[in-house]
């Protein structure tokens, strides 16, 4: 690199450049701020789950955080491109949209275009989560307070699911100030009581999860009545029956809660109908 | 692009390549989750101000995310050498580490390596700000609960900065549930009411300011008694001097708080004697 006398310097790891040179996939707002949303979808036998709710979703998300002038009908189109190239049966899709790139300021430049990026892999069969269930420890809700945004704001979430796999737990749900649990790190959290689904209400603290919205409808299916509370960790550790909503594998039942077995120690049996019933919507 | 039976796939704007062309830039924590912590520093006319109190803080916010196996000596060194090669008196650098990039899950790999990245640009004079002051708006703090950590997950500081400039404000300030100021957007808050300079106490929902600490001594040099406690938006519309503690302006006055013109509507005393007493660290 030639030195002058005065030049903007950049630094990859600990190799240096002049800041012209460095691409904009490193002035991301994304990267410096979080400052974008995005998505996760699933096929079920080479058929997206639920693209309209994932893509409402999507472009609700963008506009709570005032992310304009994104084509919501070219979004859905790439997103049906991506799958189709990819021709896997069963996919993860993922995709984010950031603000742009650009400067780095809290306030965007004026004239900044949104990035979009994407991703289609393979999601592979695990019987075993669904056949044995999990182990679910408990963080505090440490998270922003409009959760309700799938946005990039996240390290909560990755710090809970860090000390989740240090307890020896696959997933960890999110214990507020008041005591009651909003969801979990990557899920939505149930239990069933009696003939009763109970699942904490939509609001600010809580994603408004696609899967639950079917979970809600199955569990209609099969005759358990839903009851939008919170529920506390006390509640859900003498539960009879505790899973969670997934986008990528839709209901995991939960058979530890907090170092408790739940039940039998096994899949309950509404879960199982559940697990069951839900089949019918991705068939 | 080659089309095979079945291959992963990601997709960058609208353009389509395989996942495994795709650069560790693009799959890098940073951008997916916020999964990372970052730094600003300033230099005064050619020398770097309160380097070793940014480090620590860095290396405080890595330890409290658990990014392991960074060198913070060799971040130092990093940053020297930039800010050498620049040349630049007056430069403000920026540096983040992530924890590093891989497929998007929200538990690292096993032997994910962290990311670097730093700019070093040059920082304009804007005698305007300290010279007139600024307007300051007041936003909800729908901050995470961990805003010691000075992490990526910075939306709610773009919204809130966002919707200051919206007001014609220059910077937002955060209030808590409780009614009280917590900080700014990207800055530090403080009131002086007759001899005391009032600021909110360090807690887990403030970033230890280093421009702050340097604030509170030259405080203390003029002859100000410190007091540490939250103050609320209404305490802060009668104050007769309010201003905000910036790393790369350290003190810009506030002559207007939600709408409220503060003391004559121009920098007030104490301020003005802080400036001139702060420049004492910066020459």
């Amino acid at each position: 690199m030639k030195r002058i006398d005065k030049m903007q310097i950049a630094m990859i790891g600990d190799k240096m450049l002049p800041l012209e040179d460095v691409g904009p996939e490193y002035l991301d707002r994304g990267i410096f701020f979080g400052d974008g949303v995005y998505e996760v979808l699933r096929s079920y036998n080479g058929k997206i789950f639920a693209i309209d709710e994932h893509i409402a979703r999507f472009e609700r998300s963008l506009g709570e955080i005032e992310i304009l002038g994104v084509d919501i009908d070219e979004i859905r189109t790439r997103v049906k491109r991506a799958f189709d190239k990819a021709g896997l049966a069963n996919a993860k899709i993922y995709f984010h949209i950031t603000r742009g790139s650009g400067k780095r300021d809290h306030l965007p430049e004026a004239n900044i275009k949104p990035n979009f990026f994407l991703t289609v892999m393979e999601l592979k069969d695990n019987a075993k989560l669904k056949d044995e269930g999990v182990a679910v420890s408990i963080y505090p809700d440490i998270r922003w307070k409009r959760c309700d945004i799938k946005s990039l704001n996240l390290l909560a979430n990755v710090l809970a699911k860090q000390d989740a796999e240090k307890k020896g737990c696959w997933e960890a749900v999110f214990v507020d100030d008041a005591s009651f649990i909003t969801e979990g790190s990557s899920s939505a959290f149930f239990a069933v009581a009696g003939d009763k689904l109970q699942t904490a209400p939509l609001n600010a603290n809580i994603l408004p999860s696609v899967t639950r919205k079917y979970i809600v409808k199955a569990a209609a299916n099969i005759g358990l009545k839903i009851v939008e509370e919170s529920l506390t960790p006390v509640a859900a550790r003498i539960a009879g029956e505790l899973f969670l909503g997934v986008t990528t594998r839709d209901i995991i039942p939960v058979v530890k809660f907090d170092g408790q077995v739940i039940g039998s120690g096994r899949p309950g049996k509404w879960t199982k109908l559940l697990i069951e019933e839900f089949k019918k919507f991705t068939t």
